[in-house]
């Protein structure tokens, strides 16, 4: 006999929303790192974010419900950091540390609200910005496209039935399970999930999260969500962003200013934290740009994160920057973090094993990847390339080169200012999926 | 947040016992269908049914545990016939024929009860034996042996933890709905689900022939399984099995009449069930024989189900012999239901395709195939090839002779003297697998 719990069938019959986000905490571990250093040297600078969706084919507006997405902004913003989260918070140790959020931090972010937003349709796509202080708006960033991306999902499976999602999920399943499969045959691998912001939906992405745990074990070594961290007892995982380098630079006065603003976010940073927190992003303005320009001391941090340049070349060019500056790169650390799937985390690992650490952050393809799951192909299952961006700060024009044009952000006009003031060497094509 | 229903998880907590079978027609129709008939016509004959595991490599008695399954055979005791069970039977239409079974023999089977059993273990297998009179004694092969089967898959499964079975079952969905879209490729297929006996589970049954229901629509033609037909509204099918010449022809006390036995059951069958239901099983004492010597009505019957040669080689018989009688066989049936799996499905399909009409009875490769499933390799997940056959009737013993050695039950002296009077042709040796 099947028991039915008629309280829970009936609050499903007449709930008026299904909430994605329903903590201030699913969001990015990094996303809190850079908030209380915003928090603490920034928190007069205003600052835009604005997504973008890259995969133009998309028409966003035609695929999701202005009235659905109103709902779901307006219920994150109605969340605020539970006494539970703040505690855990404050009583955590992250990388190691201890009381890496400040007493005044946290009390602060416990009466935090995320701000208004603007949003219209415009050629079919959704302008969506936010527009205030940075240490306000920069919260956005991962709700905003969490929202964006499970509204996406669901839209695609309105029109499946009980028996095709129970299939679908199915599928879905046993293809992560060979996935883990093949990563357990890496000895020493380490991989975290980093697919928050473009997951499918949010228990999915609990369900991959737990997957890893079970199936790989310790070479699982953490989620960049906050909240699953929390409730699974994982390591929260994740350092800093470009959003740093992209608002110091648009604030910089002078090309002095300019030339040295991804120099002094590093140094702010080595202000609040230490140790393996320690790693460079270093493509904001072109990675051989940074490195050229790069003062000593960036040599003795502990790890770099290059995230567009292709992940073999991008790390051979750091290995043999390291050995320029005298450094053993064995005792260094490669994050690979772009657009990742198994296949390139196997050839990565192997290219590089024994001569350099390594750490993986596993973004979309863990957490969004439903090719081939359906009974016939839905092209909305299909993860886009979409991102939320800083676009300006204190309303001047905030730019991002990457080593992929195709990832560049910013206006054209500034964009092209920067391309000749930084140089495009390794600037370089590269088709992005996700 | 999860909402937990206090009341559901207690039960689960404290509940003594999870029954396997939970319904007297949880069984194949035939078996209704031949009850009827032995309540009819042979109601004062005496018939054993003894479980016989073919699989003597797997060690019965040290994979179930002996309590665990006397509760689940006395549970199987407690069950009677349900008044909704009772008014379907008398209501619905089988084979196109309404009152298929008689009020006095419903009324009979409404306070009918599984008799005694007699279980003892020898030599690490169980010796599990049903006495009494035929009519009580014959539904107990179905529950018997779904018993037997999903306690061993319940064993199997002990050691896994949450997760692994979570995966167990997602790829074991997604393997069974590879095979769906297989057979969806061949038009105007009629399957059914043949899989009760040698079932994984109830549930998972249930899943797999719902699966069938949305995934290939018509061509799924029905469940031999009564109950899963009354809830899911599915056609019950299955029309006679070797019990009925096994044990008229034990009963035989001349030449003469072992020799008539297998159509002196056709006779029988004929005057109860007409129509679709005229399906002859020909291979109890091997098919050759049985063609060679039948009369010449037997051709006038629907069709056959040949059980226990090759497919191809087992139709091709029939259908010659068709044509040496003079009958169209395009205007025929074969049922296959030996063994099957997809690929040999689709080649008798595609071989047979045009020359004569046929339908698929889908075994244990349909509801106990778990092979690749699991994370590592469980030997007791893959199904053995387990029987419950009438062992005598009235204290004479009882012989099946199959087309396969491998399948022929009975005392050996027995079996010798059968295949020295029905002969030995087309005897052919083959791997019993399921």
């Amino acid at each position: 006999m099947t028991k039915t719990d008629i309280a829970t069938r009936v609050h499903n019959h007449t709930w008026k929303l299904d909430p994605i986000v329903r903590s201030l905490i699913d969001t990015d571990f990094y996303k809190l790192l850079m908030l209380q250093m915003i928090w603490k040297l920034y928190p007069e600078v205003d600052a835009t974010f604005s997504l973008i969706n890259r995969t133009k084919t998309v028409r966003l507006a035609e695929e999701i419900d202005e009235m659905e997405l109103r709902e779901q902004l307006d219920h994150a913003r109605t969340l605020r950091l539970s006494k539970k989260e703040n505690i855990w918070l404050a009583g955590n140790t992250f990388y190691g540390r201890s009381q890496i959020f400040e007493p005044e931090f946290l009390s602060w972010l416990s009466s935090y609200q995320l701000p208004e937003y603007e949003l219209f349709k415009r050629d079919g796509q959704y302008e969506l910005n936010f527009h205030g202080r940075w240490m306000d708006t920069t919260l956005w960033e991962i709700p905003a496209l969490a929202i964006i991306n499970e509204l996406r999902s669901r839209s695609a499976m309105r029109s499946l039935g009980y028996f095709t999602l129970d299939v679908l999920y199915a599928r879905a399943k046993a293809k992560m399970w060979e996935k883990v499969e093949r990563l357990r045959e890496l000895p020493g691998l380490r991989i975290s999930d980093f697919g928050t912001r473009r997951r499918h939906s949010f228990l999915w992405q609990r369900w991959c999260v737990e997957a890893l745990k079970e199936g790989i074990g310790p070479a699982f070594t953490g989620t960049s969500n906050v909240l699953l961290a929390m409730d699974s007892d994982l390591e929260a995982v994740g350092t800093n962003a470009h959003e740093l380098p992209m608002v110091v630079a648009a604030l910089a006065q002078t090309d002095e200013e300019l030339a040295a603003a991804p120099y002094q976010v590093l140094k702010d940073w080595n202000r609040l934290y230490g140790g393996n927190l320690l790693i460079v992003l270093p493509d904001a303005f072109g990675t051989a740009a940074f490195l050229r320009n790069a003062p000593e001391w960036v040599a003795d941090w502990t790890g770099f994160r290059p995230d567009s340049a292709p992940p073999i070349e991008g790390g051979e060019k750091i290995i043999e920057w390291w050995q320029k500056m005298g450094r053993d790169p064995r005792k260094k650390m490669l994050i690979f973090s772009d657009g990742l799937d198994v296949d390139a985390i196997i050839d990565t690992y192997r290219h590089f094993e024994g001569r350099v650490r390594m750490s993986f952050g596993w973004g979309t393809n863990l957490t969004n990847d439903f090719a081939g799951c359906a009974p016939k192909t839905i092209a909305s299952l299909k993860p886009i390339s979409i991102v939320c961006k800083v676009s300006d700060a204190n309303g001047r024009p905030a730019v991002k080169l990457s080593d992929n044009p195709q990832k560049a952000t910013g206006e054209p006009a500034e964009v092209e200012r920067y391309l000749k003031f930084f140089g495009q060497e390794d600037h370089k094509e590269q088709k992005v999926l996700v």
